[in-house]
């Protein structure tokens, strides 16, 4: 049996480098990745263990680019990770989150219309689409919680999101969709809060940084380790069903007081907290927390214990 | 008690000019609008009802040009009406029609955040934002129905609902939003069904065309006078909860075929009907009909009878 031709959109970034490891264990060789030009080659180190013919460096915001990619690729399997995600400061920047987002969906769908019809689809949206003011169920949050995101980033996973259905309901694209939860490890950017502590932490254990700053402790979240985020995503993409939607998460919510607090106990220095009212978004949610049912039926559940995957990010940034 | 400093976007257009009669009608005449500069000026004539100083041609694709308006003129009460509107060839123009209205939408938030932020604001979204293909329950769809747009237009009003939404939660802004089904009236543009019967009918009347094209007359929409529409925008405009969304719509279902032929027994002449394949749109809800318990219950329901209104419509296609 021959072997799906797989295209990873944002397949240089984080959750998307997890996957081509994911997927190259899995003995998937004919893996491709999408990614802008690095700009900061250190970024992009995960994606070179594809040969770099597997690496094709387009601007997804460009329709004609995308055009070319999947016509001259033929993907059969397309996992779309590529997005801006810089949730904090998505109130200042969200016209260009939004359209951004918004085009290299369209982009994407539009080219899988002409060039590949076939190719069956996993489109990453966020747990951030749930309108978290609405009553939430003992159980958590399911696919079929109202939609109301809380700022422009999750507006745009959103549009995102449904933008594909309406392909999927107009024009029969296969095209599955995953809302991931939090989740971490190696290689986040810190503009997200545990990777931030973490390389904080480092900073104070090398000297050069007196004292770790931190936002809103309060809120609980539901953390999943990346790399069973990225087996998540391959299930989906193999046992999800056409047009249907797809919570991943653990189920379990965790504080961010928590988490810091676990961080602090992978060091060994006395560390000094601050409260930086910069890292305060207008609105947080004070929990979310995934009913991840519906994937569980199909097989998925989580393998790694946070404390293992709070062990490798400190230590990633040990390293860094 | 001072009268409220009244904006409509887009109030030139088709149910923002009925507004408009709407509203001077009930003495608001402190009633501003915003245009695009008219490319046909006839179009533009019903919002000529109010004195040239109240209407403000600004594009509100310009975030620059839309904060000015709203620093310089301190509405109180704005009716967010103004969007890209085909439906039938949204998913030619998806980029065009999602980041215009994303745009328009987002500057006018970030104007009233800054410049207007007790100012209450009425955010137009659109039945086909919901998702037809789950399954409808017998009263109709409400307001707590999956969201799932089959076309990129109904994606681009998920976004501007949810964007708005996003900002009342994270900013307070005092915002409701309507979800208007179906409406037809005079002034409609004939890119839509009904308005293309009438027009097509009228030109049978005078010889200019031999038969009328049409599209699919199964799908089962629920039509309300614009007028009626217009007076659910001034009711939720006083009486809708802060952060809420209402349907708009009659509860009742018409098929398409019903409505033409009730038209073509406002002609006394006997035309020929041919099947337009272009007129066909890659997805076609068979049934929608709203469940507006929610509106009824502030004291609203529809007040004009189809029969007239459809007569209205010939008149005026007939006067043009």
């Amino acid at each position: 049996m021959s072997q799906p031709r797989i295209l990873i959109t944002g397949g240089t970034g984080f959750a998307g480098s997890h996957l081509v490891e994911y997927l190259l264990e899995q003995g998937f060789s004919d893996t491709h990745v999408t990614s802008l030009p690095p700009q900061n080659p250190d970024e992009a180190q995960p994606a070179w263990l594809i040969p770099a013919n597997q690496i094709h460096f387009v601007n997804l915001t460009e329709s004609q680019a995308v055009a070319e990619l999947i016509k001259n690729l033929q993907p059969t399997q397309i996992y779309h990770l590529a997005a801006l995600s810089e949730v904090g400061s998505s109130f200042k920047i969200a016209d260009k989150i939004i359209i951004n987002n918004t085009l290299i969906q369209l982009h994407l769908l539009e080219a899988v219309r002409q060039f590949t019809p076939q190719a069956r689809l996993l489109i990453v949206g966020s747990a951030q689409e749930y309108d978290i003011h609405k009553p939430i169920p003992e159980d958590g949050i399911s696919e079929n919680h109202p939609l109301g995101p809380a700022n422009p980033y999750a507006v745009s996973k959103v549009t995102q999101d449904l933008l594909a259905l309406s392909y999927h309901y107009s024009y029969k694209l296969d095209i599955v969709v995953a809302r991931p939860f939090n989740h971490i490890g190696e290689r986040q950017a810190p503009v997200f809060a545990i990777p931030s502590f973490a390389q904080q932490i480092v900073a104070v254990e090398r000297g050069t940084q007196s004292e770790i700053k931190i936002g809103n402790l309060d809120a609980v979240r539901d953390f999943t380790d990346v790399k069973d985020v990225a087996s998540a995503y391959a299930l989906l993409m193999t046992k999800g069903i056409s047009g249907e939607t797809y919570n991943i998460g653990s189920g379990h919510g965790v504080s961010m007081k928590e988490i810091l607090d676990r961080l602090l106990d992978l060091s060994t220095m006395a560390i000094k907290i601050t409260t930086d009212p910069e890292k305060i978004r207008p609105h947080d949610a004070p929990v979310i927390v995934a009913n991840s049912q519906k994937i569980q039926a199909l097989g998925w559940k989580p393998q790694l214990p946070l404390e293992t995957t709070l062990q490798r990010v400190i230590e990633y940034w040990r390293h860094s």
